[in-house]
């Protein structure tokens, strides 16, 4: 179980979009389009070049790939310094610095992820589907590779080997566009992948970057339908929204969570306080942590006092609704909540808590407010798991577990190019094979229809 | 096996669109946004009924809609007349008129269609993948409904039916906007279908039509993401270019078949004489008929004369290239063939006809040119049909059999609601779980992340 990207998420994912939109930039190329569409013209064909490759040279490549990123670890640290420079110069925080960061010690992190994908098992060529029809006809419908992966991102890259890798693995060309605050180290990085490719025998046009041709260019890449198979935009909820509303490629939607654990009339206090900071405090900045707390009020005497002590002790600040704040404790930063709370993903230590009369007012709010993402019951009854489990209309939900569990890691996906909260295709975390589509199959003797 | 709509498709599914646009049409309001939005979020509350609905509910209620079908037929034949008339007035052709009309032996179909869809498998509930992992977290991932399911198609009134029952059966309310031509037919059958569902204690609100709120009620359900889970258009291209244009919906794009038939030099004469004439003629107009057919030169000789002398004993005109046009038999009705004609889906008595010289180059011809519907080769050499499998990338690949099996019901799917040319979620026909999309359910036992 490898995930190359455990845990991604920003705790200020919207600042760093704008930082990266700001933060130097390539200049927008007038004729950034056809450049666009000429490179993804480029990664069709070399895709068709991959979806007959066999699942030992795609490794062979991952295994080039994981070998010269550790060979130029010093170039890719220079270009990386550049864009560190740039980030300082315009102000951007220690937080998206520390995403945009390389080291010699992060590279060889990455190495070793991308040889953890080339060890897992090849989704190209499963039957998905396959029987004999009456008539003869033999049928089966095959895992076929997408054909070109377009990602769009934020100033991360280590995304960019990210997709590239799991992409490639599972038998498809990719359109990088990331961030251009990590516009120097993705060139350089990209260029490593690119000779890697070669030096296996693939073609170069397998990855590619449209960095250099800015907004104007990302514009492109969501308008190139019939070249782009799908699109994914990875980042926070601006970023999403533009891709959907822009796109004619499909798009497959993700990571926006607005995380609740609701804790029933009947839950264990102590596995409910657990479980609550474990989805709040673990890893704050996450899609899977939690941001709303809705608890029974027959549960609330006795779980609220020891939870907000142990969130305020943790530095969380309550967003509480009127009874809520009523068990906060001295000391706790608690404020009252509006519905502008029950909507925000805070990705900070910040906590909306709200107590409810019922397990259907709870399912109700979750209805009103969730991205569709993961929610938790905490509970000791059957029937109540049982209702929380069907009704809730979300891609993970948990019984009794911390909702940092939504994981392509964690579920046994083998590796995560994202979580996906839309329901086309697919929800949840994406591991290879929903980086896949399907092939019918058919054989025949002649067959004509009747 | 059964499909409520077998053989979709149209002669002139652009003429019938056009007609649908033209012919009456109700008045467009001018809060048609508003109303529906609200329709869109009625069938969402409607919707969580019937997700937790079992099998047996909803079978009754199919029943129950096969039932009222028939026994409100008179009613439905009534208001069927005056769309009829309407379209007489309006010069609609007789292929439309065709499609349009309602008699008591289609309703009849049509009923006995719904409860061969009421005796399918539910696919609601099926574990897709499930485990125990190592630390205790027990993993189910459930195949659960979309929610609302929205459908834009043609003037075709017995679509309302099958849009609405294979939603119901897959759990999901149906949200329709058919055409305007049909506006009659549609109204009174929506009334039906929602009474039925009442009668079998359903909200009636699982099965809503737009169709009063004109074009802008059409684009406000492109525009409804978030209350509508899929959107699904039924028609030719225009139809569905404007709703992957306009959509920010999610949209499976459907049934647009730039169909191929390539006679490989080793083909059997016969076979391939079989093929190709079931491909183009069994049925004109349907999505899975030939458009192009494809000769190896070395074939030519052999398979051309024949061909080409039954086809155009069938009435098929020939858009030939310099080198087929040898071959064509005195009295055919054959013209040169320009790059509109590789382009074209006649859906009509016309086919393509071009000569090769390697499989290399008929794999190009189609790359270029298919929709990426059904392509079909015929040969007697296994490592031609290999190369044409896995290098050709549509939806369906045929070895010696006709084009015409791309249809849910042929491949044992039970039903369709359309084909899929797309790669995300679905390819190819889709029958009732591709209706459907899935949730991770999590069980642990006070389970956090360490």
């Amino acid at each position: 179980m490898t995930s190359l990207a455990p845990d991604t998420g920003s705790a200020s994912r919207e600042a760093e979009e704008s930082a990266a939109r700001t933060a130097g930039g390539a200049p927008a190329s007038s004729d950034g389009d056809t450049a666009v569409r000429e490179i993804a013209r480029r990664a069709k064909v070399a895709s068709r070049a991959l979806a007959t490759a066999n699942r030992a040279t795609k490794d062979a490549a991952l295994g080039a790939i994981a070998d010269d990123l550790i060979a130029q670890a010093d170039r890719i640290v220079a270009a990386n310094a550049q864009d560190m420079e740039r980030g300082r110069d315009s102000g951007m925080s220690p937080g998206l610095l520390d995403r945009l960061v390389l080291t010699p010690d992060k590279i060889g992190q990455i190495a070793a992820a991308t040889r953890e994908v080339a060890g897992l098992p090849d989704p190209v060529g499963e039957v998905v589907r396959g029987q004999t029809l009456p008539n003869g006809l033999r049928l089966r419908q095959l895992r076929v590779p997408m054909g070109v992966v377009g990602m769009i991102y934020e100033a991360r890259p280590n995304v960019t080997v990210d997709a590239a890798v799991l992409a490639l693995k599972s038998g498809n060309a990719a359109v990088l566009r990331g961030g251009s605050a990590a516009a120097s180290s993705n060139r350089v990085v990209v260029d490593v992948l690119r000779s890697a490719l070669e030096r296996s025998g693939l073609p170069a046009d397998l990855v590619q970057t449209i960095d250099a041709y800015g907004r104007p260019g990302a514009r492109a890449l969501m308008r190139a339908r019939g070249l782009v198979d799908v699109l994914i935009p990875r980042g926070g909820a601006d970023l999403i929204q533009t891709v959907v509303a822009e796109s004619t490629v499909p798009v497959i939607e993700t990571g926006v969570g607005n995380v609740h654990v609701y804790v029933d009339a009947t839950a264990d206090v102590d596995m409910a306080v657990d479980i609550t900071m474990n989805a709040k405090t673990q890893r704050v900045g996450v899609c899977n942590a939690a941001e709303t707390l809705l608890v029974h009020s027959d549960a609330a005497p006795a779980f609220l006092p020891a939870a907000l002590t142990a969130l305020a002790g943790a530095g969380v600040v309550l967003h509480g609704d009127p009874r809520a704040l009523e068990y906060a404790p001295q000391g706790a930063t608690a404020v009252p909540a509006t519905d502008e709370d029950w909507a925000t993903e805070y990705l900070a230590l910040e906590l909306g808590v709200k107590v409810v009369d019922s397990l259907d007012e709870a399912i109700d709010h979750i209805r009103t407010w969730s991205s569709g993402h993961t929610e938790a019951i905490v509970t000791r009854d059957l029937a109540a798991s049982e209702r929380f489990v069907a009704e809730v209309d979300s891609a993970a939900v948990m019984v009794n577990a911390s909702t940092r569990f939504t994981d392509g890691g964690e579920l046994g996906l083998g590796a995560e190019i994202g979580i996906s909260t839309q329901k086309l295709h697919a929800r949840g975390p994406m591991g290879l094979a929903e980086l896949t589509t399907t092939k019918w199959v058919v054989h025949g003797d002649g067959h004509v229809k009747p």
